[in-house]
């Protein structure tokens, strides 16, 4: 069981102009970890054509999924389905079933600009939006999903079905008082002893003084996974009295 | 005056596990577009050598500046120094004055590990960390900073005077009840219009059934500025009698 790759790729200049907080790629990685889908890498681009065409190119080449999000509405600044045709060398086409559920949804509201958002990559299909209806859609092995947190997140369950799932990965979280240099050189020592577990250790230290670490272990092998743990608790032992596993 | 151009770029097993939620990138990316710096993209990527490596060559060729954040404690997980003095092709030297504030600030708690945090690619200048002291360190155009956010950003406001600022960049923003499909076409005209004012429409939609469009126009020309901020206003006032401009 081989374990699939993703990489997110969140197209929109209010992320880079920093007026809005990303919160996407937090939803992703953490839904793509559970199905055992190693996020590779994130990414933030400009709405800007060439950038988008050569990036999806990039990702999709090297990642078993790509997922964008943002740019898949009407406005002249939605330019995602265009360049993303244009990074599989596809025509943009007018999907019936999309001009159906926008026909119905607005009726004799229903004017030019919504009518763009039937308008996907030749071939693609399509992503259910159970949230405003219009569907995203999927060209190859990218997903195209809304940039709206709430909608982006219902695209996303609808299409779990699609993705070959990875061996699970397990994780185990130790945090205690202590600054991660005093145990620096012991935590070497077991993250080489155990290769197939990967072990981060995350110092954290806030305004009102408190401080401390949290050692993140996470594998495949629940097995190894444990035999580690032990380890890494041995070694708190000797210089605090209280942790805290999850 | 040019208009600087940035990247940022997260280095961290732990955001793409969705572990930890990034909050370096709007902090960077608010603060440089203030000093009129444009932020060009943001990159996440993993604690491996050759991506950390053959990103910063890249990112640091393509930009103005690049800011790292992650990566420069004293664990085994902490890659950045090393990666970045290879991506420069630079030795990584024990940094005296880096030597002297660990002596001080640890005393005979001065251990091996800490003093890898000596460790800077050569010919780095140091970036004050006035919240925890261990210094950062710049190289070329490339500032490597901690993770942790309230250590990034003490170390992100002393080196401020390093760089060049840009033209100011105005921003307005209106926020109205509308679906932005209703007014796309339009907005597309005064985009075309005012080719040097950036018009970004961002639809919300939260689970309590609230909704509406902000329009955000961004420009270093404030006479531009205003005069479609104007446009928008009228055109939105078709539609709605309330808005918020801010």
């Amino acid at each position: 069981m081989t374990t699939p790759t993703a990489a997110i790729l969140i197209i929109g200049n209010e992320i880079l102009s920093g007026r809005t907080h990303d919160v996407n790629i937090q939803y992703l990685s953490v839904n793509l970890n559970k199905l055992g889908i190693h996020v590779n890498e994130a990414r933030i681009i400009r709405d800007e054509e060439s950038k988008i065409i050569e990036t999806v190119r990039h990702l999709s080449a090297t990642h078993t999924y790509v997922f964008t999000t943002g740019g898949i509405g009407a406005t002249h600044d939605d330019i995602t389905a265009a360049c993303v045709a244009r990074a599989f060398d596809r025509n943009l086409i007018q999907h019936p079933e999309i001009v159906q559920i926008l026909k119905e949804h607005y009726a004799d509201r229903l004017n030019e600009a919504r009518l763009r958002m039937a308008l996907v990559p030749e071939g693609s299909i399509l992503i259910n939006n159970p949230t405003s209806k219009v569907p995203a859609f999927q060209i190859e092995n990218v997903f195209c999903l809304a940039g709206i947190p709430l909608v982006m997140r219902s695209m996303f369950e609808t299409l779990i079905p699609r993705l070959n799932q990875g061996p699970k990965i397990f994780q185990k979280t130790l945090t205690c008082a202590l600054t991660e240099n005093t145990i620096a050189d012991d935590l070497a020592t077991i993250q080489t002893e155990f290769p197939e577990v990967e072990i981060g250790s995350y110092p954290f230290f806030n305004p009102s003084g408190e401080f401390g670490v949290s050692l993140v272990l996470r594998s495949t092998s629940l097995d190894l996974l444990e035999k580690s743990i032990d380890k890494v608790m041995t070694l708190v032992k000797r210089y605090v009295s209280e942790w805290k596993v999850e």
